[in-house]
């Protein structure tokens, strides 16, 4: 264990409460502060950097961890954005009269220490804080390897701006090895949420391996079903813009379905479109024997999300397999149906059970930005909580808040018990 | 393994969607069937309740578990009561043009296949199953071996009831044996949220258990901070409702915090109150050195859940302090201070971290019909999804409805990227 990430643990429990305390203006102030201090700290951060990229072969991995000017004054730019973002804190949810002078009120309440683990880019780092900050939650954070200076001089920076409102208190701490994921996950006691963001194995190892609640997804099998009552170009451009995009995007489109009434008229143009855009067909025999430029399907291709230029398709008989098929075989991020018939639309909305179910439109939409959420946390594809994009809801958990004048509950019990009035005061 | 039990569930899994598809009048004439049949099975209901009550010792578990044409009735006012509810279904939570003709909506959709497990009183097997339904959720019930009989008998009675809907198809299914609940735990792909309703030892053993998402709490440790500010009379009254209204519950008061400027002339009134009705205190030696008659705590005293005649209680020298206390003793279920002064109360109700907040009322309010939630599901002291006491809402997920006549994520991304408008519609 180290002992020292477990003792600003343990100060963040005790001490977090003081930052909700902060008004909305402080904690933007809070913000603004560490904006100035990442202006002001800009050499040394792009020499830190520079130290982490002298250890990276040239490639897309070395250039979305590269720190140039332009990308500091971005990161100023998001922090801004954050301050622009409604006070999350104490929104009235429901509220209640219960009985005269007795008053229920649920709102809105920062969850508390939030673990924070990601991969390469050490935007993620700047981002994340300014989000926990700005929605009351304690932070404690853990980049990528190939990133440590860099994400060392980033917290430097952020620890000195917020020194003057943090002190005898810890809002935002650092881990560093990998060992210490481990040790973080172990600590239920002072973690209220883990969320990873980056490969599938590494959300899949930190949910398989935590007792913490974990928002996030580790992985994302997107179909698109096509319909026998479906517009084919509309058709051929969703699903070029759902693969060709961002292939190893978790909202990239991994199979596709097709009513068995328009398979002819339609593979043979999917089929040259694909070929053409360097993207291979694992296609079922069916699909095969219409178009035999397709790769033959084993059963595996329907369960695999490729995260490249491949995708599977499987010809279905009805709407109704085709939401099974969804159903058993999909990872419940985002699916989509292309119709042009209202009623197949309606039911595909309703039948499939996934966190985002689309009509005539990519699966790629599927973002926090995209959906207008300001900023995103994850996409979730568990069931509770937040589920799809989430953005700063997700930080946040609830309360109820009585205010009494000394009732007691024996008043409204037994015989002579007097009734509630329950009247919702919003 | 229960094979027959999983095919139950895959069969849920596979045909729940049918249950959505109801429209509500569907799905409140369901609930009538089964109100009727209940009505009309009453006698071999109060049969199979007998076989259950010769097992058992007369005492408050028989009471509990007795079924007779009253509590009869009762069951079919709970059901009618369920169908008076607003449809959870489909709420529009949401509702955001992010282009010309792309439209997204945030809805309420239901959760999927849940397991409810509980002891004793049979009432809550009817009062679970009528909520899933009512709800769209299909549910696997386990009650307590000492109610084997009658839950057989209500279960075949709501089986008989909705055969005419649920035909190929599974809504509702019952668990026999306690290893049938070791396999259920077992059951992550098919059961998408567990209910344990029943002592702290059967929660715990279900939340240790499983990987499942479980709505409960396993513990109540209730605090009351009686502040210098507090009305004593008021403060008498609210401590002794807390403790003695159901000593088990687990929103009964557990633990008494008394500030030390009030603490002189507080203890001895509270002593001889709590003395009279038969409760012992267990207090600091400070306390104890003003009430001789409080037997001195041990530190275990203010981790200890008593669910009995005995409360610990301490001095304490300011709020803070309390709060500190309440942060990392209590298990975030409910608290309340007893405080005339707003300010203090405002602190107080700010930084306690518990699903419940109270100012000047007793902790006994938490509880789902009291706070006007129609039904309740459970109590949840998690911090995601719901928390406190849970009406139909925790039995609800969300998902996120795209709407487009074609549109591809291209469009929006790169040098000519077409802003999003993002107009919230409602």
């Amino acid at each position: 264990m180290n002992d020292e990430l477990i003792k600003d643990l343990e100060c963040m429990k005790r001490t977090r409460q003081r930052l909700c305390a902060l008004s909305d203006a402080q904690r933007k102030s809070l913000l603004a502060s560490i904006a100035e201090g990442i202006a002001r700290d800009k050499d040394s951060l792009i020499a830190s950097n520079q130290e982490d990229l002298k250890a990276i072969a040239d490639g897309p991995v070395k250039k979305r961890l590269a720190l140039d000017e332009q990308k500091i004054a971005d990161l100023q730019k998001g922090i801004e954005h954050v301050c622009t973002l409604a006070d999350p804190i104490g929104e009235v949810l429901e509220k209640r009269k219960l009985d005269e002078g007795l008053i229920l009120t649920r709102i809105s309440a920062s969850m508390g220490t939030i673990c924070m683990i990601f991969e390469a880019r050490p935007e993620a780092l700047v981002q994340i804080t300014s989000l926990c900050l700005r929605s009351g939650n304690a932070v404690v954070l853990k980049g990528g390897k190939e990133a440590q200076h860099t994400n060392k001089a980033l917290f430097d920076s952020i620890k000195r701006s917020i020194a003057f409102l943090e002190k005898d208190s810890t809002w935002v701490a650092l881990a560093r090895s990998r060992e210490d994921v481990d040790d973080l996950l172990k600590c239920e006691k002072l973690i209220d949420l883990v969320v990873p963001r980056g490969s599938n194995a590494l959300v899949r190892h930190v949910m398989e391996n935590t007792r913490i609640p974990v928002l996030g997804h580790s992985s994302g099998l997107c179909t698109i079903y096509v319909d026998k009552s479906a517009d084919l170009k509309k058709s051929l451009d969703v699903l070029l813009d759902a693969k060709i995009t961002y292939p190893a995007a978790c909202n990239a489109v991994e199979t596709i379905l097709v009513h068995k009434d328009i398979a002819g008229a339609f593979l043979p143009r999917l089929q040259e479109l694909f070929e053409k855009n360097g993207i291979t067909i694992h296609a079922d025999r069916q699909a095969c024997l219409i178009c035999p430029a397709f790769v033959e399907a084993t059963d595996k291709d329907f369960d695999t999300e490729y995260l490249g230029l491949e995708a599977a398709l499987s010809i279905v008989d009805s709407i109704q397999e085709a939401i099974e098929h969804i159903n058993s075989h999909g990872s419940h991020h985002t699916d989509a149906i292309m119709a042009e018939d209202d009623q197949a639309a309606r039911v595909f909305l309703r039948d499939v059970d996934s966190a985002g179910v689309y009509r005539n439109a990519s699966t790629r939409f599927a973002d926090g930005y995209r959906y207008g959420l300001g900023a995103e946390i994850g996409i979730s594809t568990s069931k509770l909580h937040a589920r799809g994009p989430v953005g700063l809801r997700g930080l946040m958990t609830e309360k109820w808040i009585l205010e009494g004048s000394g009732q007691v509950s024996a008043t409204y019990t037994g015989k002579n018990a007097k009734p509630f009035c329950h009247e919702d005061l919003i």
